[in-house]
């Protein structure tokens, strides 16, 4: 519960309809897609970047933890609540400031929809690579403070890689403007970058520029059926031997598939097949043949049962059938998957993938692999029920060791969906405790009180 | 003069080989490419990260200036000297440690020679990116210190997109680890592209693990020739609406054709020619003819003289001639030039390229400019004789209303030289005050005694 004097000082901040506190709300604003809850002591609606200053400015003064909230799609606990604390969900900010077609760019408020900046960027001829699997739902700064990408990445970068400039607030309320309108520039150091990804616990971001490419002319899809995991992902080490990069590498292994069988999206594929890899090139439609055909020489080896090119609309949609059912397919095993979004180097792939088959034969959990192989990152869910205090306590030995075997691999604990609240435990095992000292120490200029995020991304 | 205690520990630290502080080695080493010398106390030349931490423990102990170095080929005083402190130099910290062909990417020591790694890479069917004009000789640590570019970053991106991580040192002394392997990860703060493009203010880079590309097939060249600069800045503004990136996108003004006319390399541009862009465009020689004509059709316009393009390796190198003649012709103008590398939104170069002209006019100084047009980023040099008080003084007011100007037209100070000593005066004038404090709090997080390059990049 809030004071009196600090509901009062909000309302008086952003005005009366933008402070909740009531039990429906905070019920609402509970959870991330995290599975578990914390009640924050109020939920704010800012519509302007000096409602955050003001909010800010009150959060400051009274010591009060704040969580910024985009859609809540994140995984790892990134915007769960803190108990009695504030959440600041940016949804009422997401106008787009400024589309300058001509120099390539959009300055949007942190709370628009990740797809409604590709939809008008492709309106007039542009896009915006970034592509998460939420885009149709989550918000720009969701993005921007977990670095989010997708299948394009493998082509055209990550979040970070498409952002100009930033807008921010500190912990102390300041105002911060990082980075320019250009593609190059070295005045002063860096912070653009050092925010993004920082999982709202060195500033609030509350405008972002972002850096707009021309759309490509075309796409085409290459779907490949491989008899194993192996045989599939040391087809995707092969691709990096060729100059063609393709704009999707998408992996599933064979868990993936016998949890879509029921479904009947795995008719199509050939008996025997363990492993699916779908690939996409886009480009001039003129060039996707010449490209399609590349990556179809590179990828064809042991192993292969079948591969399919995809060039029209209709035929690439039936492809990507398969696939797009994951998701739901996925759900029907057990009630909850733990998710992970590990990333080892693409060679290390075929290592990865039978050390995660002897993982849940040791440990008798289902864990169902599949993502985007072409960047190393493999979403790796741990298929369980939480009422079985057994296969729990299995999941998570489980879990522990696929930490660790990525690490030993030379690999990362997350590469797109963040550190948050669940992965922190890890985090020291990664970045030696120098370099750890000095992340603290940088978190502290821009929040001196640690009231941005707390508890989650850098270990205490 | 270094004091003998102070020269007894560094010899201790790093061995008796590898400290100098005669007089000819500090003449060796007082100046970059900046026309300025500053005399130091002593050059070191380490040999591995361990020797670099020990000298960084002496410098802390006894507050010593530390002035990295890698060939001294800036020109905004970015490895200058500090009167009586060290300067490092990393030219014994040359060595290729990793060279991961499967994993496109290349652990590499700070000193090694840019265009080595893109030599290296390319002998494997890869190739390293960034091409700053100094790349025959400048070395990495320097490329990663100013965030150095080239003509490919209008394709590619700057040095900082092909950096995956870093090995470097503080100013107290201490070994910080950041980035990973693999093209993805968000665990902890972006630290690699915070000390990317921060001028050895904040830590000594000694390891760096770079990205690779695959190597494009094959290159191909137009030359345009326009009836002034203004056309052909408002050609490099149409490339911005359709989907063929070049991987150059040069230009050359009127005053950078005058320059060459006296070498002759100017003889086959038709009469009229008031301004040049030179444009290149990489991949598969089967789709490069369709390049070509898609950026020879968004070229073609108003003031347009004469197009031609160029396949063969022979056609190539001639159409480049002209440009290639350049940087030794302007030389003979005058002895001095002050070197600009601002940037403004591809839209304002038309505008700006004016303004230049009305400056040059007024003030009664040569400017010539040319450079990235595709980023915006344009080298702008005055050319003066540095005894000639009163055009001196010319200059500087010159200077200083370009500077004002960029900053008008929504640009930056720097496109990929850095800020250095020589621009330190106008940070303040694109970076508001609050966001420059917390870079100088961040600074002192790495650098607590303000030893690491001090009085470069952020204004006192």
């Amino acid at each position: 519960m809030l004071s009196e004097d600090v509901f009062m000082a909000l309302t008086a901040a952003l005005g009366p309809d933008r402070v909740f506190a009531d039990p429906e709300t905070l019920a609402l604003y509970n959870a991330d897609e995290t599975p578990r809850q914390v009640t924050p002591g109020a939920v704010l609606f800012p519509a302007s970047h000096d409602h955050v200053v003001a909010l800010m400015k009150v959060a400051y003064t009274h010591k009060l933890p704040v969580v910024p909230r985009g859609a809540g799609s994140g995984n790892v606990g990134g915007a769960l609540p803190v108990a009695n604390g504030l959440v600041v969900s940016f949804e009422c900010m997401n106008r787009v400031l400024e589309f300058d077609l001509d120099n390539r760019l959009m300055v949007v408020e942190a709370g628009i929809v990740t797809e409604e900046v590709d939809k008008l960027a492709r309106s007039a001829g542009l896009f915006y690579p970034p592509d998460p699997g939420s885009g149709a739902y989550c918000r720009i700064g969701g993005n921007l403070a977990m670095n989010a990408a997708g299948p394009r990445a493998v082509k055209y970068g990550v979040t970070r890689d498409f952002v100009l400039g930033l807008k921010a607030v500190t912990g102390e309320g300041k105002t911060i403007v990082t980075g320019c309108r250009t593609t190059k520039g070295v005045t002063g150091y860096d912070l653009t970058r050092l925010i993004v990804g920082s999982g709202g616990t060195l500033a609030l971001i509350t405008e972002a520029t972002l850096k707009l490419l021309p759309a490509p002319e075309s796409v085409a899809t290459l779907r490949l059926c491989f008899d194993s995991s192996r045989a599939a992902t040391e087809a995707v080490a092969r691709v990096m031997h060729q100059p063609v990069v393709p704009c999707a590498l998408e992996f599933m292994d064979h868990h993936a598939i016998n949890a879509i069988r029921p479904t009947g999206t795995a008719d199509d594929l050939p008996a025997g097949t363990q492993a699916l890899l779908m690939v996409e090139a886009d480009g001039a439609a003129i060039d996707l043949p010449r490209q399609i055909a590349a990556l179809d020489r590179a990828l064809s080896g042991p192993g292969l049962l079948e591969s399919r090119a995809g060039f029209t609309r209709e035929e690439i949609v039936r492809l990507w059938t398969a696939r797009k059912s994951l998701s739901h397919a996925v759900k029907q095993i057990a009630p909850l998957k733990i998710n992970e979004d590990v990333v080892v180097p693409v060679t290390r792939l075929p290592d990865f993938v039978d050390t995660l088959d002897n993982l849940a034969r040791e440990y008798r959990i289902p864990v169902v692999s599949f993502g985007h192989a072409g960047n190393g990152n493999l979403h790796v869910n741990l298929m369980v029920h939480p009422d079985d205090m057994d296969e729990m306590a299995r999941a998570h030995a489980c879990h522990d060791q696929i930490m660790h075997q990525v690490l030993q691999l030379g690999g990362t604990l997350s590469g797109e969906h963040g550190i948050g609240t669940e992965k922190r435990a890890y985090v020291g095992l990664e970045i030696d405790a120098d370099t750890l000292s000095l992340m603290r120490a940088i978190k502290k200029q821009f929040d001196p009180t640690g009231i941005l995020n707390p508890g989650k991304l850098l270990p205490d």
